[in-house]
């Protein structure tokens, strides 16, 4: 393992560093940077070929975890912070005690398959639903996320944490203008809405290069998307439930896009 | 409405009442109440034939809803509660200033049908996979939940919420004793397992009087349990996620069981 710097002091530039990634999306993005807590997380990341630009480890984990934290070597910045400074920065209650910054990775649209299957949320804003729908599309072998801008931020602790990992192996593609991108890649755009005079999901068979759109949670999809789909479709509801909660609504479509 | 009663004192014999009945299941349990915080909520259980046993309301909520608040007039315990002693026993960091005390609905299990279609949940203990999965079960017809004794309690705030009150309107049967249950209901019983060599929930189909079990967040379904089930099958999943969220599995579950 390299050296371990020690850090004592709150006043830290690294702990305002990390301040700073935890609290805002936008200067998650300015730096191109995201932190992950806990050790699950944080080797699902080094698993994903991502690697640390700076590793942070309170005094008791580094006793605990030593065998472990070698995975982390690879890592040329890695700090020790006493127990009662790590918990100021802490999202959990009770820390395990690591925390990682990661670059986050290039992923560019260039990179979507016409003949690929995807999910496209519009302006969705609660990232445990985020995480959520991630975690069942990596589940089914979808291939990738669109959100356009606006959405919640997937390199946010919440989303992260809720996706199980799933939104550091599953490219997330953002985008200002949804259908330039599937007119461009050839995709065919699907609509969800919740009720109207639309064929239900049984109707359709998902073939290749496909994308499906998922709205806002409270306000669905906006009227010009819904204008620009090639088709809509409705979640047939036998029972009385005003609408499905995003994840699941997202959770029958990615099961129906991929069924066999 | 009725006379409202002033409340000033956190040593009132009520707020002991709701603060006990917030904590501990097992006193709700003994005492056959739950309680319910924020007017969408208490709303709509009072939709759905629940009288409040008593009701709260703090200062600022009563002027603020006074025309709604009459609609908690067949109540004949309507207590006003300063917002400052509110906010001790509420659950939510801006309290609406609504909470009621509700008697726990009469569930028999004599009221299952041979002919329905249910979900048990095996010991699952998390309130909002519960509630989650609730409220895609309303949503798609199913005729009840069927839970084990030691899973978590449908009548605490965290179920309640996350199933957007669904666990108010669904029947919510608890059993010691699944197998027993389905066989005196005559119910066809369907495991959910994650691998294995078994069928595909697809080549099911789901025919009136028949119950899909889902286990445990952590450990599944128990193996004696899967033994006495009349069909055990998998969700197959192409992608790379060791298994689905709960309230995943159960989406695609219902969904299945459910479609026309």
């Amino acid at each position: 393992m390299s050296t371990l710097i020690k850090i004592t002091s709150k006043d830290n530039a690294n702990i305002k560093e990390i301040l700073s990634l935890q609290k805002s999306s936008k200067y998650r993005r300015e730096q191109g940077l995201f932190v992950l807590e806990g050790l699950r997380l944080c080797l699902d990341a080094v698993e994903n070929n991502f690697t640390p630009e700076k590793v942070f480890i309170s005094s008791s984990a580094k006793e605990k975890y030593q065998c472990i934290i070698d995975d982390f070597s690879l890592c040329k910045e890695v700090y020790e912070v006493a127990d009662s400074l790590f918990s100021k920065f802490s999202d959990t209650v009770n820390p395990q005690g690591i925390l990682c910054i990661f670059k986050m990775p290039d992923v560019s649209v260039d990179n979507i398959s016409t003949k690929g299957k995807y999910i496209a949320l519009e302006n969705i804003q609660d990232p445990s639903n985020l995480g959520a729908i991630s975690r069942t599309a990596e589940a089914f072998g979808i291939d990738g996320i669109i959100i356009t801008k606006g959405s919640c931020d997937p390199y946010s602790s919440k989303s992260l944490r809720a996706s199980m990992g799933a939104l550091l192996r599953l490219p997330v593609y953002e985008t200002d203008d949804l259908f330039y991108l599937f007119n461009e890649k050839n995709l065919t755009s699907y609509a969800s809405v919740v009720s109207g005079n639309v064929k239900s999901i049984n109707e359709f068979s998902f073939k290749e290069g496909c994308v499906a759109i998922i709205g806002n949670e409270a306000n669905g999809i906006c009227s010009e998307s819904l204008e620009k789909s090639d088709f809509l479709f409705t979640i047939p509801m036998s029972g009385k439930a005003e609408s499905l909660n995003a994840a699941v609504a997202a959770s029958i479509i990615i099961w129906e896009m991929t069924r066999c």
